[in-house]
């Protein structure tokens, strides 16, 4: 999961406004202000007995099934990390190739995707005064490099982008800037649309006032010597500087000596670089409709992974259960009527290059009309907990006889104001309804972007609970015989 | 804590006879099964009231204080990392000095010690086929380098030394073995003690048989992707070849690789080397004694650690509970008859050249004479759980009184088995009686030798918690009348 598009964690309005504030954008509408409901629920049962009965055989065989487990040991094992145009890229699209056609998909095949390539470097970061003493660190995906001999400069700390706007400029010209804003550890992750905006703009921000360089605490909830990577947000005219992350105990430490009242001076060392774009793909397979074949339900998750651990939870725990979940499906005495699709994307992290191609790709007026509904898996194979919507109202009650057939699993309504996500949020755009699934986010920042996001963080009940929940909607949402129309388009 | 020496987790007859059986060594006869009581326990109390009302009002006051608290960031956030020979090792060194004398401390002075010193270059794990992923390693200290280009050979699992043994050796002649033992998690530690044979012996037993290097499964029981470095205890005639530790997730990812059937090449690469001997220092400061000041009470920790965390709970966390606790005892109303002598010992890690030579230096027959008990703490700022003593039976009513006081802290006594620890044993084989005090070591080895060692993992109340103990113990050993005698020497 990356940031490079608004995704749940800015869903809440509270979260929203302030991310508007910070990064000086327009608050967007929640999607929950939408217009009221203009037609009644169906005074009919949305789905019939026998429906709900298959739905409900599905979700037990899944809850039995270490398909989605097995499938992420695969991929950890036999690819691991992925970063966009790295050659484990490449071994990635082979693999997912090769796993949907051994999982049973139809269809299966690559689209395409010209991608960014960033390489990671080696680099360093050093207290040089008052008290020498090495932190740990890594870059920023994007980050450019340093000088070879490194940049060295007094730290100026700031708490988050607000704080910096505050500041005067003559303070910041020609120091680091160290963003010092901790990361909240919640349920709901919503303590990381609040932190990840110094990761974004972080740099950009304190280069407009002159810094040399930018250290982050990193934007996670673990106190690992493990610093966490991620995207920055790039925009046109960006003043580039190099972007670093220091783990939590390290910015601890920086804190601690800036305590003394004394000027805290550090060496930062980068070598990463850009590479020309490469050649990825999105991989697509599908469980075929019995009666509505091109028609489609999408089931979403992204491929490429942040190259320090070998991408576990993000996201090759959606790659897995989504795959899985397809699978369950094809296998089930009575396909759906419409196809079940699920789309591997390309790059995701560095600004959802494999989503933007499928949504062009795929976004002629008739094709568009076609994809019926969305689903991303992009939030770690931890518990499911919550279900929003983004449908017409009239719905509903549909959603709400798909979500009464997960409450067994710990699954409430959350409302209707799904995005889509970053992947499947780019086919939302053009009018799709989707859902969101909630996992429980409590560990999800200790590893996510980290060297430690790896298979053996990841429990395989958790995968078939996960499998079990998107079968079942994905099964239900392929066999609603109405279908769920269409939203309004755009973001 | 290293292993250089038999310590508490070599206690147990159990452990003690399994290690004997691996590493070919006799196995120790269990220090419990020395001579019976010779002398019944005095019939009158072994302290009077106001000796134990003053250890009893010094417990309280060391509960409510965080001189150790603050000794230890001070430390870390100052300092930080000292392996003997560094740069930081001449720092801590200073610091210590400084920081006893801050603390009130008397006849505070370094005492040259000669230490080796091993410089850790970087290193490098990547699997080659069947599917290459880079692996997160570290040297084990005292390792040689590879060849620039690496090796490449290979792998061949083995559980331990036992099973290394009996392979048939041409199955190991120009591979690489690769220890996949994993330690267990245990609140007494001794998941550590069978865990890190193969750390000690595991290249020089490797190398008999031909290997070309080793991988070990790290001795910790934590599932980060830092791995744990640690001392090897080389031999005479041994040879040399590289020897890293992979973390637990690594080895995890690499059992699977081979549970493939295929067979597991690996590059390895290591470029640490050794520099000539250098200089260090024991820092020694005491409180001396009201009655009888040559006599003294040492209170032991070892001032240096390893590079790649502060060393907060190995063993900055001994050097601060000793130094805080001496300060409260020379703040306390009454000093204790007999002297109380903190020794922060140089070089721990790699073969206690600091205690080594401090007992070579005090131990001559009327010196030692005058060191009339000894305890260490190296084993972090857990929760303080048991007491061990190494007293003469008649002496034990008074052990019994002591442990009496620190029952309310949760402190039981476990026994006369005590070894004193690494440093303090080396004072104990002179046949100065000490004590042991067990710390809940469940997470300990979640963090040491790894990078992950800080401050911000050390809770201020369980560093107040051994001050109170440690001060009670010393504080009373150093008046109690008739002194604790004389042990048997040697280990």
């Amino acid at each position: 999961m990356s940031t490079a598009s608004r995704s749940r964690f800015t869903r809440s309005i509270a979260s929203a406004v302030l991310l508007a504030l910070l990064i000086g954008a327009p608050a967007p509408a929640p999607a929950a202000a939408a217009p009221a409901p203009v037609a009644a629920p169906a005074a009919s049962a949305p789905f019939t007995a026998a429906q709900l009965e298959a739905a409900r055989s599905l979700r037990e065989r899944c809850l039995v099934d270490d398909t989605g487990y097995e499938t992420l040991r695969s991929l950890t094992r036999e690819v691991g990390p992925r970063s966009a145009g790295s050659p484990g890229d490449a071994r990635a699209v082979a693999w997912a190739l090769a796993k949907l056609r051994e999982l049973g998909l139809k269809n299966v095949h690559a689209e395409p995707v010209t991608v960014p390539h960033w390489i990671r470097g080696t680099c360093s970061v050093d207290v040089v005064a008052p008290w020498p003493q090495p932190l740990a660190a890594v870059a920023l995906g994007g980050s450019v490099a340093t000088p070879d001999a490194g940049i060295e400069a007094e730290i100026v700390p700031v708490t988050n982008l607000d704080e910096l706007a505050k500041i005067d400029s003559t303070r910041i010209a020609g120091k680091i800037v160290f963003y010092t804003g901790r990361m909240a550890r919640a349920a709901d992750g919503s303590g990381y649309g609040r932190a990840v905006t110094v990761r974004g703009r972080g740099a950009a921000e304190a280069a407009k006032r002159g810094a040399l360089g930018v250290i982050i605490r990193s934007v996670g909830t673990d106190r690992n010597r493990l610093a966490h990577t991620g995207g920055m947000r790039p925009e046109a005219g960006d003043i580039q500087i190099p972007a670093l992350a220091i783990s939590n105990p390290d910015a601890d430490l920086l804190e601690d000596q800036l305590a003394s009242g004394q000027p805290v001076r550090l060496r930062m060392r980068n070598t990463s670089s850009w590479a020309d774009s490469a050649r990825s793909a999105n991989v697509v397979g599908e469980i075929p409709g019995r009666e509505r074949p091109r028609e489609v339900v999408v089931l979403g998750a992204h491929l490429d992974s942040w190259d320090l651990g070998q991408g576990a939870h993000d996201d090759g725990a959606g790659v897995a259960i989504m795959s899985a979940a397809a699978k369950l499906i094809g296998e089930a005495p009575q396909k759906p009527r419409r196809t079940v699709r699920v789309v591997l994307f390309a790059n995701e992290e560095f600004g959802l290059s494999g989503a933007r191609t499928y949504a062009r790709d795929h976004g002629a007026e008739a094709e568009a009309a076609n994809h019926v509904f969305g689903m991303e898996s992009d939030l770690g194979a931890f518990a499911p907990v919550g279900l929003h919507a983004r449908v017409p109202a009239d719905r509903l009650p549909a959603v709400r006889a798909m979500q009464d057939l997960l409450a067994p699993l710990g699954v409430e309504y959350r409302g209707n104001d799904a995005s889509g996500d970053a992947d499947v949020g780019q086919i939302a755009a053009l009018g799709v309804p989707v859902m969101d699934l909630d996992t429980d986010a409590t560990e999800y920042f200790d590893y996510h972007h980290t060297a430690n996001d790896t298979f053996d963080k990841v429990d395989p009940a958790l995968v078939r609970r996960n499998v079990a929940c998107y079968a079942v909607l994905a099964w239900l949402a392929a066999d609603y015989a109405p279908g769920f129309g269409r939203m309004p388009k755009g973001r």
